[in-house]
C-alpha cells in the first residue's frame, strides 16, 4: 500500500492507495486505446466543450482538493486555490485554441503545374497520436500534475491520457482524477479517455508499453533521466517531454541595483522563496554589481532573509536533498553563506539561504541546482565577467534582466548572449511567475527541457499531434476542415496554395 | 583514401577523397559554431536571398554535377537532372516561407487584466539552433543529400550546417558542397556557414559534438540506430531527425481492379521500380483482390516485369542487400515468386522482382524492405484481410488506395484504418513522386521516421527552430518581428491576444 506524508508534520495521512499492478497498468493502457479510437468520431468543437466542462468540474470541487492538497504538500490554501484556478483556465484556453482551429494548420495545395512539371492535390493537417502517458509533478499538486498542462493539452489535441500519480500527494492525485473522469463521463465521454496509476512500477509499466505513444514529465533530472532509458530500450522509440532542471540565472546591471536596489532585493526574495523555492522557474544565481550599491542590495535581501520564517517543503526526499545540496553550496571554497538556518525539528521545513561568491569564481560546483529557498548572489565587476559565469549555469527556463533605460546596448549583449542559454527572457520582472497563454514559452535547453515546446501555453498541443497528408483525396474522403468549402461556422485559420487566409 | 565506385561497373571512379580527421571535424564544427554568431546580424529577407543564390548555383552547374552523379550512382543523367530541379526547387520554397514569415510564429499576447489576475506583455518567436549535422542519403545524391531538404530547411532557419557526404557519391558530395559553398560566399555569408566532412568516422565525431545542435538523417534504419545510439551517450541529447525504411502499402479495391486494372498494375510497375526501386516512398506490398480482375492486373504486372531491363543499384551493400533480402522473401514458405532475375554479371543490377502471398499469410516474414526492384502482391478476399495483414505492416511514409467512387464507404473505412499507420494517403494515385510543397509530409510512424516532421515540404523548418520568449521586454530589445508596429515592408501573419492577424 502507498500512502503520503504531511509535510508539516513528517506523520503519514490516513488514506492508503493500492499501488497499481502491471497487468492492472496495461488494462488502463488498453482501455486508453479503445477510448482513442471512440474519440476519433467527435470533432475538435466537441472536445471544446469537454475541456470547459473538466475546468468547471475542478472549480465546482476547488474546496475538497484544496483541503487535501494542503495536508500533502504543506503549499497553503491560499496558494492551492489559485494554482485550481490555473489549471481551470488552462483547460478553458486549449477549448478556445479548438474552436480557432488554427493550431490544426490546415494546409492545401491545389494541384496544378509548378516549376517542376504537374503536381498533385495535396492536404494535411494534425492528428492525434494516441494514449498519453503523464507523469504528476511533486511541485504543483494541480497544475502540473492530473489536472495539468500536459493532461490538458493531449486531451485537447483529442489523445486519451494516463496519468502516473505522484508519489508524494496521492490522495489529491486520486480525487483530481475522480473529479475530472466524473465530469467526463457526464459530459459523454468514452469510458477509458483518462486513466491513473499509482506506483513507481506501473510508471515504469507505462513508459514501457506499446500502446503509449508520448510521455509528458515534469520532475527530477534523475527521474527524467530513468524514463528516458525505458524509452531507449523501447523497440518503438515515442518522444519523451521533459522538464527537469533550471537555475534561471537573474542579473542585475549596476543602473538598476543602484536606483532600485531594494525593490529588486525584495523582488527576489519573494521570487526564489515562492512557494518554499520549490519553482522550476526560481532565480537560482543571482548577478549583483560590487560596489556599495550592490552591497545594499544583498545586506536587504540577507535581513529580509534572516528574519524570515521557515518554509515547509514538499516531502522527504525534497527537504533531504536540499539540505545535502544546501550543505554541498555552503561548502564550495569560495563561497560565503550569509543567510541559513537549520531544518526544523517537525515535518520537512528549510530556512531561506543566500550564499555569495564571486563571480570570477563560479563554477559548476556552484551551479547545481538546489530545489528550495536557496539562491546564490554572485557579484561581479563588468558584463564579461556576467557572461563568462554563465558557462557554468546549465541549460535554464528563463533568465532575467533588472536593468535602466540608458543601459539598453550593454543590455542588448547581455540579450545576445542569453539567447542559447535560455527559453524566457524577463525583463525588470521576475521569474516565477509564468503566465498561461498563447506567447508563453515554458522550455530551454538541457536540461531544463529537451523538446520544443513544453507544457505551458498553446503550444503544448503540438507535443501530441502528428502531420497526416492527403493526395488527390476526394472531398467526401477529408476531413471537413481541409475541403474546399468549409462547413458553415467552421471559420478556421489555413495555408492555401503558399497563403494563409483567415476564415 | 576514400572512393566511389561506378555502379554500372563496379569498377573504382578515379577520384580518391581523403577522410576526414576527427581533428579536422571538430575545426569545421568550430568554424560552423562561429559563422552561427555572424548569422544572426543577417535578417530572415537576407537568408531568403541567400537561399534563392544557391537555388541558381546548382542551376548553373547542373551539367558538371549530373555527370559526375551519373558516374556515381548509375541513376541516368534524365532524372538527375530532374533532380537538380527539385533542390533548387526547394531552396526556393524555402526563400518564399522566409519572406512570407509565418514560419516565425510571431505571437504577441499584450500585458493585462486576466481571470487569473494581471499578466505581463509576452512575445515569442521562432529562433534557430546553431550548427546542424546533415547525413546525405544514397539514393538522392541530390535532393536528400549535400544540396538537399535538410540543408535548405537548416540553413533557411538561421542555422549552419555541417555535412556528411554519402559514402557512395563522394564527387557529387564534394563538387555540391564547393558549387554551394562558392555561392554562399559570392553572395556574402560568413565562411563556415557551410562544411562538411568524408567517412564513417568523421561523421560519428559530428554527431558526438558537443556543438552540434541536432542531426538530419536520411537512410537505413541500421544506420540510424547506429547514429541514435551515439546521440543517446552524449551528455546534451540532441534532436535526430532521421527517415529510416517504409513498405507503403497500395491498396487495389475491386471496384478499381474491375474497371482500370492495366493502368494501375502499369502505374504500379513504375512506381515500385522507379530509380531502381530504390524510393523510401516504393510500394513495397501491393493488396490486390482475389479473383479474375485482379488475376488479370497481376499478370499484366509480371507480364510487364519478365520483359523488363535489369536496374542498377546504387552500390554493392545496396545490391547484396537487395540480393539477400529478396533471397529470404522468396524462400518464404507461403510466397510464390512469379517474376524474378539474376544480378548481372558486371556491375551492380537487379531486375524487377514480384513475389505474390495470400494476404492472410501477410507476416513480418515477407514485410522486410526490400531497398530495390521488388513488390509483393497480397491477394485478398475481403477488406477485413487487409485491415488484418496491415498489423504486419510496419509504420510507413504512405499509404495509396485505387478504387471507383461507389465504394467511398469501404474506403473511408480504410482511411480510418491506415490512418495511425502513415504519413500520407495517396488516391488514385502512385507514392513515389513526392511534391515539394507547403501541405507535404514525407514522414510516418516508426521506423518510416521518427520525427514529427521532416525533410520535405516548408514544416521542415520547424526541426531547427525553438521558441524564444520575452517578457516585458522594451521595444529597442525586441527582435523587429515582435514589435507591435512592423517595420515598413514587414508584413507577417502574428497572432496577438489570441487572434490571428496578416500582415
Amino acid at each position: 500500500m502507498l500512502s503520503s506524508t504531511d509535510p508539516r508534520t513528517g506523520a503519514k495521512t490516513p488514506t492508503e492507495i493500492e499501488a497499481t499492478s502491471t497487468t492492472e497498468a496495461d488494462a488502463i493502457v488498453q482501455a486508453a486505446q479503445a477510448a482513442f479510437g471512440r474519440l476519433a468520431g467527435r470533432g475538435r468543437l466537441w472536445r471544446a466543450g469537454l475541456l470547459d466542462a473538466l475546468a468547471d468540474a475542478l472549480e465546482a470541487n476547488r474546496a475538497e482538493l484544496v483541503a487535501i492538497a494542503d495536508r500533502e504538500t504543506g503549499l497553503g490554501t491560499g496558494r492551492l486555490g489559485g494554482e485550481i484556478g490555473r489549471s481551470a483556465f488552462q483547460f478553458r484556453l486549449f477549448a478556445e485554441a479548438l474552436r480557432d482551429g488554427g493550431y490544426l494548420e490546415a494546409t492545401i495545395d491545389h494541384a496544378g503545374q509548378t516549376d517542376l512539371g504537374p503536381a498533385p492535390d495535396l492536404r494535411r493537417l494534425l492528428v492525434p497520436i494516441g494514449p498519453v502517458a503523464v507523469f504528476g509533478s511533486s511541485n504543483f499538486p494541480f497544475a502540473f500534475s492530473v489536472a495539468g498542462g500536459d493532461t490538458a493539452s493531449a486531451l485537447a489535441g483529442g489523445n486519451t491520457v494516463v496519468l502516473k500519480a505522484h508519489s508524494s500527494h496521492l490522495e489529491t492525485s486520486a480525487l483530481s482524477f475522480s473529479v475530472l473522469s466524473a465530469a467526463a463521463s457526464a459530459y459523454g465521454a468514452p469510458a477509458g479517455v483518462l486513466g491513473i496509476v499509482f506506483g513507481t512500477e506501473a510508471g515504469r509499466t507505462l513508459v514501457a508499453h506499446p500502446l503509449i505513444t508520448a510521455v509528458g514529465f515534469t520532475g527530477s533530472l534523475g527521474g527524467g533521466q530513468a524514463l528516458l532509458a525505458i524509452i531507449e530500450s523501447r523497440p518503438m522509440p515515442i518522444p519523451f517531454y521533459g522538464e527537469l532542471s533550471s537555475l534561471n540565472p537573474f542579473i542585475v546591471t549596476p543602473g538598476a541595483a543602484g536606483r532600485r536596489g531594494d525593490e529588486v532585493a525584495d523582488g527576489l526574495f519573494g521570487s526564489f522563496t515562492l512557494g518554499g523555492g520549490q519553482f522550476c522557474t526560481k532565480p537560482g544565481i543571482a548577478f549583483v554589481p560590487q560596489g556599495a550599491a550592490g552591497d545594499a542590495l544583498v545586506a536587504r535581501l540577507v535581513d529580509t532573509a534572516r528574519d524570515a520564517a521557515s518554509h515547509v517543503l514538499l516531502n522527504e526526499r525534497i527537504a533531504s536533498s536540499f539540505e545535502e545540496i544546501r550543505l554541498r553550496l555552503a561548502g564550495v571554497q569560495s563561497a560565503t553563506v550569509l543567510a541559513t538556518g537549520e531544518a526544523g525539528a517537525v515535518g520537512f521545513t528549510a530556512a531561506p539561504t543566500v550564499i555569495s561568491v564571486d563571480a570570477a569564481d563560479v563554477t559548476t560546483d556552484i551551479t547545481e541546482e538546489a530545489f528550495g529557498p536557496l539562491v546564490v548572489i554572485a557579484r561581479y565587476s563588468g558584463d564579461e565577467q556576467v557572461i563568462a559565469a554563465l558557462d557554468a549555469v546549465p541549460g535554464s527556463l528563463t533568465a532575467t534582466i533588472h536593468s535602466e533605460q540608458d543601459e539598453t546596448d550593454a543590455v542588448a549583449a547581455l540579450v545576445s548572449d542569453l539567447t542559447p542559454r535560455v527559453g524566457r527572457i524577463v525583463f525588470d520582472g521576475f521569474p516565477t511567475g509564468v503566465r498561461v497563454s498563447w506567447a508563453q514559452h515554458h522550455g530551454g535547453p538541457w536540461p531544463a527541457t529537451n523538446s520544443q515546446h513544453t507544457s505551458v501555453g498553446v503550444s503544448a498541443i503540438r507535443r501530441f499531434l502528428r502531420p497526416l497528408a492527403f493526395q488527390d483525396a476526394p472531398a467526401a474522403l477529408l476531413p471537413a476542415e481541409l475541403r474546399d468549402e468549409l462547413p458553415d461556422g467552421a471559420t478556421i485559420p489555413r495555408r492555401i496554395d503558399g497563403r494563409l487566409v483567415l476564415a
